[in-house]
């Protein structure tokens, strides 16, 4: 009898396995998988050619009912969101993202629809930020989770790194924003209200499930000679405190300078909507710091909403329009913080 | 009131958050964290200088009760054994591995010195390894999982990448191995029926909680000029059918060659013995395929097993000592194959 007799599971397509799944996958994912590098995806790990003298990586891990629910989300959304994530973490480096590594645990409850959904989703976000997916790996797992590696390449200028860190921030510096913070929050506030039929509501809800990273302005920022900035996930304050900690600076933010999206006050109120541009995150809008030329030079506007202090190091004070110290409480994703929880 | 009277849990080390628990990890790791490279880990990104024009990457997700379980391995060997698969996967290209990121998911029932026994494995593996971690993610979810992506750098010789393909397999090529293919499920087998005290288990089980990547017999293979070579992830014959496959190719193995393990036949019988070393994976010894000249001019020993044939392509067949073929079920770790859980 030859061998394969005695496997008959491995050659069925009615039932798939992980290579089976990994190859409709690779399918699936159409012009986002990277077939055309050096090694492409299929063997031990994936090969390309480097382009500049510096590697930029990342790593990232979602885990459904902590970084998203199945009743605010669809897995398309997830997905999309999971790239934009990890790109905007080398956006906000000044790098170039180029290829994506996803490893996934698919939890008992997930269906062939929502691979798919979930695979579309990838394709979609890759295309939309020029990135493709070089490898990966799909096991399954008492849970639902999403990893991705991103992998790409810094500038250089003669031979020295050219990069915007957390900790270059200098005091007499200035801060701004790009785009709408707390867009994002609003976004899922919306939702979790059943305001989505809003008119107001659709650009906010957008926000929250399809955002972009600024790999554009983050290109700018470099060209600029700008050196400091970081991506919001975390929150508008709790990203400036990563700043201000690393570079050991304060932070000032005019509340009043803060560019709400027009549809968050009219649909939540000015003050919540000032609270989630605040607290919120989850934007991937970026915070850019350096001297105000070079910020007013950047292609696309950016907003000026504060500025670096020789006061409170490692701190961010918002601060109201009279100028005085506004009370905050920071919202972001520091999922380990509660006492119950943490190792 | 100033803002951070606000979020006292943020400050207080008695409830580390995110941040507090990743220092924490960063400091423990010791010398196996990069933090020399140009970027070190603490910013959106890590950066290092790449030092080939080859960027070579991967990524493996292990999750608790799929791929290890609480009662044959403890978090130590964990940590371990997902470092080692990872850079087995880059040495079974012939690459040069580097950096880790390393994403974790902590499930509900995970102890502080779990966090830390899985650390002192990670560390301990890297060091042994000559690997460095650049950066992670920590997150909270409804299980305990952990992400490696694995990233180094690829061989060229006059422009031209030299790699250790699953594809470059040639009719006339010889088939040979590293090691003992089958230590590690006979270690997993001793565990398991209690045998750990006898003296013959000793090694086995040693080969199954803390086994490492053959990187130096990869080198030796590239410098050699062989081109073909596949890691024992999945198990001896489901490997070797991967080459068949991508090099559509038929791969003839002499189970009489097979280098068992002298302590496996004395523990479990030849015959058992046999059929681990055939089926059972997570050896991470290397499957070497090409000149029988070149394979016997490594510096380090390797064992020939077989041949590439001009038969049953894409198939793997073990034969007996009368050269008849067996038959024998794969063993890998095919998690996704059975019917009732693929998607």
């Amino acid at each position: 009898m030859p061998p394969h007799a005695a496997r008959p599971d491995r050659h069925a397509p009615t039932t798939p396995g992980e290579f089976a799944l990994i190859s409709r996958i690779i399918k699936r994912l159409g012009a986002a998988a990277a077939l055309d590098i050096l090694v492409p995806p299929g063997d031990d790990a994936a090969i390309w050619r480097a382009d500049s003298e510096g590697v930029v990586a990342t790593i990232d891990a979602l885990t459904e009912g902590t970084h998203w629910r199945a009743d605010t989300m669809g897995f398309e959304d997830v997905g999309w969101r999971a790239v934009t994530a990890n790109v905007s973490d080398l956006a906000a480096m000044g790098a170039e993202p180029a290829y994506l590594l996803v490893a996934t645990s698919l939890g008992p409850s997930i269906t062939p629809s929502d691979v798919d959904a979930l695979v579309d989703g990838l394709a979609a976000s890759c295309l939309e930020h020029g990135v493709r997916i070089a490898g990966g790996d799909v096991v399954r797992g008492p849970a639902t989770m999403l990893t991705i590696s991103t992998i790409g390449s810094a500038t250089f200028k003669d031979g020295q790194l050219r990069a915007l860190r957390r900790n270059s921030a200098r005091v007499g510096d200035i801060v701004a924003v790009t785009g709408h913070p707390g867009a994002s929050a609003t976004g899922l506030a919306a939702i979790e209200r059943g305001l989505t039929d809003d008119p107001d509501a659709a650009p906010l809800v957008a926000a929250h499930r399809r955002p972009t990273a600024r790999v554009d302005v983050a290109r700018q920022a470099i060209a600029e000679g700008l050196s400091c900035a970081i991506d919001i996930s975390d929150g508008l304050l709790q990203d400036c405190d990563h700043i201000a900690e690393a570079s050991k600076v304060g932070i000032e933010i005019d509340a009043e300078a803060i560019p709400l999206h027009p549809a968050a006050a009219e649909l939540l109120g000015a003050d919540e909507a000032l609270t989630l541009a605040l607290g919120g995150g989850e934007d991937f809008e970026l915070v850019l710091v350096g001297d105000r030329s070079k910020l007013e030079a950047l292609a696309t506007d950016v907003t000026v909403i504060g500025r670096i202090v020789d006061m409170h190091p490692g701190e961010t004070v918002a601060l109201d329009a009279g100028g005085s110290p506004m009370s905050v409480m920071r919202r972001g994703w520091d999922q380990l913080s509660s006492s119950d929880s943490a190792p």
